[in-house]
C-alpha cells in the first residue's frame, strides 16, 4: 500500500550525495548525539527492517536502491536512490539495497515483562558497540528475558551494534539505565546478582542459576565497578586454562548464559 | 645484542612509503599468496612478537617507530621508520610502534603432542579470519590441545586472524590439513568426533566429553560437509531459545569447549 499524499517528491530518484536527505541519514549513522536529539536511527537490510516493524517501531523513511534490491515493492515515504548514494548511506557497504530511518523507542525497567525465574544479562559500561551487539545476539539465542545496559557508553542504535546483533537489539527487550536503578530493580524482585570477576570468586558452573538470575559483566579493560561487586550475591569466574588469560567479553557472556540454559533445561528433565 | 654485520643501512630512518622494504611488508600484510610464496608474515605489537619468539619462530626484520614505541631498544635487522611509514605498514593503525617480519612454521598433524584425553577444536572451511582468530582465543582459554583447520579458506598468518586471536595463533598448536587426513588422525587415536549441527542431533550437554574429544564446526553459511557428518560419533547442537535462531560460530565454539572444560573439571572433583 503506497500512500502518495504529499510525497510527489519521492518519485524522483536521489542521485546526489549532497541531497539534504542523504546528509541527514549519514549524520544519523555517524553521530550518537544526532540520534539522541532526533529520536531517530538508521536500519539496514530487509530482515532488520522486519524486526523493527514486528517490534512496533515507526518507520519514518525508506531508501531503496532498485539496482541492488531487485524489487519493485513500495513503501510509505519511500525514495529511490542511485547505487552511488546507496553505497554512501549503507554502513555495511554492499547489502540488500534497503535502508530506513526509524523512530527509536526507549524502554524503562518497569516496562520489562519478566518470566517467573527470569534470566537477565546486565552489562556495565561495555566500550565497543560490536561487543554489545554480539552479547545481544547470544542473549536472544539463550532466551534471556532482557539485556540491561548500565551507565552506557554507547547507544543501542549505533549502526555497528545493530549490525553485530544481527537484529537481536529488536528481538530482546533492552533497557538502558543507571547501575543503582538496576540493582534496586533486581533486589526488589529477588533476582540473584552474579558478577563475573576473577578475584574472590567461585567457578561459574558451581553456582545455581535455576532461580531468577542476573549475570553482570563489566568492561574488558577494567571489569566491574565496586558497587556491583558489593551488591552481588555471588562472584563467579570462568576458569582460564591457557597462556593468554583472556576471553572476549561477548564470548564470556555466552558461556555464562548457556550455563544457565543448561541448568534450567536439565532441571526440566528431572 | 645488536648485530651490525652488513646492516649499515638500517641506521637510516625509512621515511618513504615507496621504500622497497615498506612495499614488501605491505604485500605480506595484504596478500595470502605472498605469505605462501615467501613463507613470511607480519606481526604487530610487543606481546604478539614475544609470543612468536617463545614459539621459536625466526624474526627476520623489525620495524620500529621510536616516536610511538617510546623505547631505545635494538633488534637484529632493525629499521627505524617515521610515523607516516609506520601507520602505513601497521594493520591495526595506531598500535605500539613495532612491526616485524617473521618466518612462518608449518605444523603437521604428527607434530602435535596431545595429552591423555585431548580436547581438540576442528574447524572446517571457516570463512572469516576474524572468526578463526576468535576461536583460537577461546581454545587457548579452554586449554585445548590443538586447533585443526580443515580445507582452510584463510591462512593462519592473516593479519586480521592474528589480531582477533590476540596472539593465540602462537600459543595454541594449530595445524592446517585436509578433512580426510584429520578424520584418519582422530580415528587412529580413538578420539571421538562430535559435529556441531542442528539436524539429527542431541543437546551438547547430554554428551560425555571427558574422553578424548574433537569438536567439529563448519562454516556459518553452509555448516559441515557430509564427510564429517558421516564420520561423527555424535551430532550435537546448542539449543536456540530465541527468535533469531543463530549464534556466531566463534561463540558456539566457546560454549562447546567450555562444556568439555566443565565436565572434565567436575570429574576431577569427584
Amino acid at each position: 500500500m503506497y500512500d502518495l499524499s504529499g510525497y510527489g517528491m519521492n518519485e524522483i530518484v536521489i542521485s546526489s550525495v549532497q541531497n539534504p536527505r542523504v546528509k541527514a541519514v549519514l549524520l544519523l549513522q555517524q553521530k550518537s548525539a544526532e540520534r539522541k536529539r532526533t529520536g531517530l536511527f538508521v536500519v539496514e537490510g530487509r530482515r532488520e527492517l522486519t524486526h523493527c516493524i514486528e517490534m512496533g517501531l515507526e518507520i519514518k523513511e525508506v531508501y531503496v536502491c532498485r539496482e541492488i534490491a531487485k524489487t519493485t515493492e513500495r513503501w510509505n515515504n519511500m525514495w529511490e536512490v542511485t547505487r552511488d548514494v546507496y553505497e554512501k548511506i549503507a554502513y555495511r557497504g554492499s547489502t540488500e539495497g534497503i535502508v530506513a530511518v526509524v523512530k527509536s523507542q526507549e524502554r524503562r525497567l518497569n516496562d520489562l515483562r519478566l518470566s517467573r525465574n527470569p534470566l537477565i544479562m546486565v552489562v556495565e559500561r561495555v566500550e565497543k558497540p560490536g561487543n554489545l551487539g554480539a552479547i545481544l545476539r547470544s542473549a536472544d539465542a539463550a532466551g534471556a528475558d532482557a539485556v540491561i545496559v548500565c551507565d552506557a557508553l554507547t547507544d543501542l542504535w549505533n549502526p555497528n551494534l545493530i549490525r553485530s546483533s544481527i537484529g537481536a537489539v529488536f528481538t530482546v527487550p533492552c533497557v538502558v539505565c543507571e547501575s543503582n536503578e538496576c540493582i534496586a530493580f533486581l533486589k526488589e524482585r529477588g533476582i540473584q546478582i552474579l558478577t563475573a570477576q576473577l578475584q574472590d570468586s567461585r567457578l561459574y558452573y558451581d553456582t545455581d542459576m535455576r532461580c531468577g538470575t542476573a549475570i553482570v559483566m563489566g568492561t574488558e579493560s577494567t571489569g566491574l565497578t565496586e558497587v556491583w561487586r558489593q551488591e552481588a550475591d555471588a562472584h563467579i569466574r570462568i576458569p582460564m586454562l591457557g597462556r593468554l588469560d583472556s576471553l572476549n567479553v561477548s564470548v564470556s557472556a555466552a558461556i555464562l548464559l548457556y550455563e544457565a540454559v543448561r541448568q534450567r533445561e536439565r532441571a526440566k528433565e528431572d
